[in-house]
């Protein structure tokens, strides 16, 4: 992790002894770094193939998933060999999930380009493709063997991507470090513009990640805390199809979040202050916590109910929450009534609208 | 294992605790069984859906995949729900595949109704679909909570298809087994004819395979020895599109077997009487052994050599074979040079030929 990695990219990846490397990339990031990326790494003795796909989150689909192991087979990349996932979230998740795959298994590396990817998603081993059914519903548990995270990648980033990776960043203060989320509040515009706080945000972020993940690899118990407003951010996802121009990950989860604080404050097992004070920081911070902010709205309380129960954080038919005592203290609520969810969207629906 | 396992299906699966349970299976298998089996799994109290695909090779594709994966979340199958196999080798592969991705794995149970699925696929966790590259060239290691194995179900089988699963029975003896090889000519009309020599072979194969994958389920070592006929034999299955009614992949190992033999013969490492052995029983079993009995022809050697270097088995570029230093001796050669199987294919092609 650090400013400029790319540039030292040759020969880190060179260090794993691979021959063979296929680039997965997309149409927004291949034309701006694959060659560069696969020129060092061809400088370095491996063989390279750069696969290309339409950006956005439809590409995280079956058919994509088919191309590319189709290509990397095509590339002749061998046990041992490499997959590098160049590009966002959905790169990483869908490349990763082809290395998982094609021949039951070769190499990742991860190249996250995005805010969002390099503290979230490029670490932890989570790959997959989303299902008619919802987001993420098929996948695999594939480590990386390496993840390069280049912030200085980050200056060209889109503000409304920044903001949403930023969102990933804040949730990691908000389920066990109180501090972090008050250096947060009073760091995050130099997050934004590039200073060394955005290399410490980062940092951080993937230290209390891979922390969490090491403890539970398979999501069996604690990792369930990083889907803190997830469930909520999940169903908002899928009740607008999944189409970034009404909303994108990162600002679903940031509804999610303050939902899960307003939603603890109804449950009577938060003090209403720290909701407040979580949604006036990521308002500040530009981004959307109200149901009514999402453009074309979200549909009736039955059919956010109806998302919800597609995720796959349910067990024996009951609803699991990521639910807060207070900033810092999430913890896992299963078995919350869908009565109790139910009440709390009604009213969610009723005073979020004008 | 055993005779009338299917009968006690329901308590059996119902040990393992689950609430749901898909069944995957085919147009063949699924009329006679899937019934049966979802009402005893309803009795013992679980939530039953059947999903049926078409018989046969073509099914372990990237679009059955999605139509399993698709279906399986369609049913409400959570974490620690069950997907039910129901079938031979495909069934097994494509829906321990599904199984292993779906919400990035859920709990499988094997219940193989093909003398080849119960003596080789539904042990060691080895599932995938086939790609345009190969055979299985897409999947993941997944091992099954439960295998049921009844063999009163190859009482129905056709014969063709027993011929098929009895080479990987006769396999195991000649990997390093010379004993139960010598068993498998005195004994096998009885393994075909359903007697208790057929439990015994089953019995026999399982335990074989089985002490192979636990000292290495990955592949990285001694597993490869279940490959013995494989590097041949899937190259004549690619080479044939996957057609079975050319060759079905038993057919193709009992000729790749043999030609492993005549190969290490070809190479001196090998007693020539051996080779004539396993090809005589081979034979006597109503199984092919030579490239010339494959309808329609196997294609030149250098289509058979392009067909063997897309095989996952190979490693930087060299050709790995198991090869035999006689019955019940076989060995991992890597680094095979192409011009010795070059040679060894013309001299094949020249002398099976009349």
């Amino acid at each position: 992790m650090g400013r400029g990695l790319l540039g030292e990219a040759g020969s880190r990846i060179a260090a794993l002894e691979a021959r063979t490397a296929a680039i997965v990339t997309d149409g927004h990031v291949g034309p701006l770094y694959a060659e560069a990326l696969a020129a060092s790494l061809q400088q370095h003795g491996l063989r390279v193939s750069i696969i290309t796909l339409p950006p956005g989150e439809a590409t995280k689909s079956y058919a994509s998933l088919e191309r590319v192991c189709d290509a990397v087979l095509e590339a002749k990349v061998e046990r041992g060999d490499l997959v590098v996932a160049l590009g966002g979230g959905v790169m990483g998740d869908l490349a990763g999930f082809a290395a998982a795959v094609v021949r039951r298994g070769v190499r990742l590396v991860q190249v996250p380009t995005t805010l969002l990817s390099q503290v979230d998603s490029s670490v932890g081993g989570k790959t997959g493709i989303n299902s008619l059914h919802g987001k993420n519903l098929v996948g695999a548990f594939h480590q990386p063997s390496l993840v390069l995270a280049d912030t200085a990648l980050l200056d060209t980033l889109p503000i409304r991507e920044m903001r949403a990776g930023y969102a990933e960043v804040v949730k990691y203060g908000l389920i066990d470090d109180p501090d972090f989320f008050a250096w947060c509040e009073a760091n995050w515009r130099g997050v934004f513009d590039g200073g060394p706080e955005r290399d410490e945000a980062v940092a951080q972020s993937c230290r209390a990640k891979a922390a969490v993940v090491v403890k539970d690899e398979r999501e069996d118990g604690d990792r369930a805390l990083l889907n803190l407003g997830h469930t909520f951010g999940h169903a908002l996802e899928r009740i607008t199809y999944y189409d970034s121009a009404r909303l994108v990950h990162g600002e679903g989860v940031a509804i999610g979040m303050c939902q899960a604080f307003r939603f603890s404050v109804a449950l009577g097992v938060c003090p209403p202050a720290d909701a407040e004070r979580v949604e006036a920081h990521l308002s500040e911070a530009g981004l959307p916590t109200r149901l009514a902010q999402v453009p074309g709205g979200c549909g009736t309380v039955d059919e956010l109910l109806d998302a919800m129960a597609q995720d796959k954080k349910v067990k024996g038919g009951a609803l699991t929450f990521i639910l807060v005592r207070g900033i810092g203290q999430s913890f896992i609520a299963r078995d919350v009534p869908v009565a109790s969810v139910r009440a709390f969207l009604q009213d969610e629906n009723s005073t979020s609208r004008p």
